[in-house]
This record gives structure tokens, sequence and C-alpha cells, in this order.
């Protein structure tokens, strides 16, 4: 049972940002600035930095609707679960793999991302704009997997029902979903 | 020195917020709606909540901005360093102390805050909406914690600086201060 009362049925994060409006707001705003820029990393790839962190917090609800979305972002579904299982041998670009691997610094902490750790990505072409998307990625998720876990809201065990978030974040991202379709609020 | 180059010599956050000005706004708006709630909590227990958060991740720009905040926002500015040292201790109210229990747990993994826990809280007065915000402003700093200490950015070494800083904060907050005055910017 969630630590709050929600006035609704809703899973994960969704029931939060659908109560909670004014913090709601701002909180999706950011989601979609961080996971649907266009500006160097694909929304794809977003999303499976943001799949990887989550489940490195262990955070379930997040993980598999970010997961989901990167599932219908991608020519290959199968990417992402090689993702979370082993990046390293995952069929990502060796940008990707450098890129994730300060994500996973940034989960530990944010004082654990080195040098030689921004030098490695810089040698597989990431540029400033990658690594600052990597970091405020990771980091942000460290916010969001909190929030959904701290509050101990519930998440559901049918992979059907994430398949379907995802597709509505892979659809139309993390505003238009909350303006038209509260249900299907998940980041 | 600093992961990603940064237009302006701006300490902590400020020059990130300043260089990304897309994220920038969202992540000031953010802090706003987090940091100067009126409902439930006071802005001066809110700062209260981050700069706890901010010393257990070992994030100097933070702790030391935030700290500076809350001693403009507090009758008795020494309080704030009680808080930081051992909030039991502490001259702050049994329900803030509940509360700062429960942001610890949160910093430590969002899985970590039990029934117990929110029952404390509870049973000090606290309302959903004050666990709620401060689970959320424990995420949050988890967030800005991470994003400040990830792309390695600098702290000022001067109290004066920071005393600066807090000074703006708790007088125009955290978007008019980004609107009119760049340097002050922090988070």
């Amino acid at each position: 049972m969630p630590h709050v009362e929600l006035t609704e049925e809703l899973p994960g994060i969704a029931g939060l940002l659908d109560h909670y409006a004014d913090t709601g707001r701002v909180l999706s705003e950011l989601a979609q600035v961080l996971l649907r820029g266009s500006d160097g990393l694909t929304p794809a790839e977003r999303e499976l930095i943001a799949t990887y962190v989550s489940s490195l917090n262990r955070c379930v609800f997040c993980t598999q609707s970010h997961a989901a979305a990167a599932r219908h972002l991608l020519p290959e579904g199968s990417t992402v679960d090689a993702v979370v299982r082993d990046y390293q041998g995952a069929p990502v670009t060796p940008k990707l793999k450098a890129l994730l691997s300060i994500a996973a610094r940034v989960q530990g902490g944010g004082r654990s991302v080195s040098d030689d750790d921004v030098r490695a990505a810089r040698a597989e072409g990431a540029t400033d704009r990658e690594i600052h998307d990597t970091v405020l990625i990771a980091a942000a998720f460290c916010m969001y997997n909190r929030y959904v876990d701290g509050l101990a809201t519930w998440a559901p065990d049918d992979p059907a029902v994430y398949d379907g978030i995802g597709q509505r974040l892979a659809g139309v991202g993390y505003i238009r979903v909350m303006e038209r379709e509260p249900a299907a609020v998940a980041a």
C-alpha cells in the first residue's frame, strides 16, 4: 500500500503525478526535455540510460516502463534486455557503452565520475551535450526511482500493461500523455 | 575542472543552469515548487531537508548554498549546523526530526522507507502532503547533488559567497534569481 493516499488506482509514478499536480507538471516536463531532447542522444538512447539506471536502483515500475518505451523506439527490442543484463556485451555503439559507464558511476554517487570515464566517452565521439545529458538523465532517475519507491507505489505484474505504457510514451511523450490520458503517465 | 565546458565562471549548478538553458529552466522551476511551496512544510523546513540530504551526499556546493538559505529563513541560524551534525539533538520539532529520518532513508534508496518510518512521522502530526514533499525533496537532491558533482563543477571556499547566495535564495527564490541575476543561482 502506498505511504500516502492517492485518489486514483494509477500505478507507479502515475498516481503521484495525478494527485500532486503542482509537482507532477514540472516532473513531467523534466522527463520530456531529458528523454525526448533531439540534440545529441536519440530518444531510444535516452530511454536506455533511464532503463539501465532504474534497474541499478531496483525500481521495477520505472525499469519496466522505460524498457517498454525503448523497445518501441528501437528496431530490435531485444537490445533493451541485453543492455540491462550486460551493456558491455550488448549490440549498442561503443559511444553508448562509454556513456552507460558514466551513468552507472552517477547512480553510485556523483563524485565517482572520473576524468578517465569522461575521456573514454570522448574517445568514442561523445560530445559535451551527450555527456551532460547522460549525467543529468542518470541523476534524474535517481530522483524518479526514489520518488516511486520511497512512497511505496505499486507496480503492475502484467507485461502487457508496460507494453501499453511504453507504446504511448514512445508515441506521444511525457507531457501530452499526461494531458490526454492521465492513466498512461509514467516517468 | 568541470567535465564539460561552461561559458561562465559560475560555481556549482549555476554554470550548468546558465549554459544548458533548456534543462536549466525546468530544474529551477522544480526547485521553486519544492523549496518554496507553502502547503504544509515551511520554506525553512524544506531548505533544512535539502541541506541535510546534500550533506549525506557530500555535495559541498549544495550543502553550503542551502544551509545559507536556511540560515536566512530561520530566526536562529545555528539550527542549521545542529541539524547537519545530529538532527535528533537539534532544536527542531519532533515532526521535522521524523521527516528528516524519512529523508535519510530516501537518500540511501527509495525502497528503504518503511511503514514504521511513516507511522512515526504521522504520530508527530505529519500530513500526507508533508510526507510526500519530504520524500520528493530528498529524492530531488539525490538528483541535484549528482548533477553538480557528476560534472565536477567547482565549489567556492569563501563562506561569504554562500551567504550571498543564501540571502538571494531566501529573498527571491529560485526562478526570479535565475532571471534577474544568473550569477546567484543555486539549487
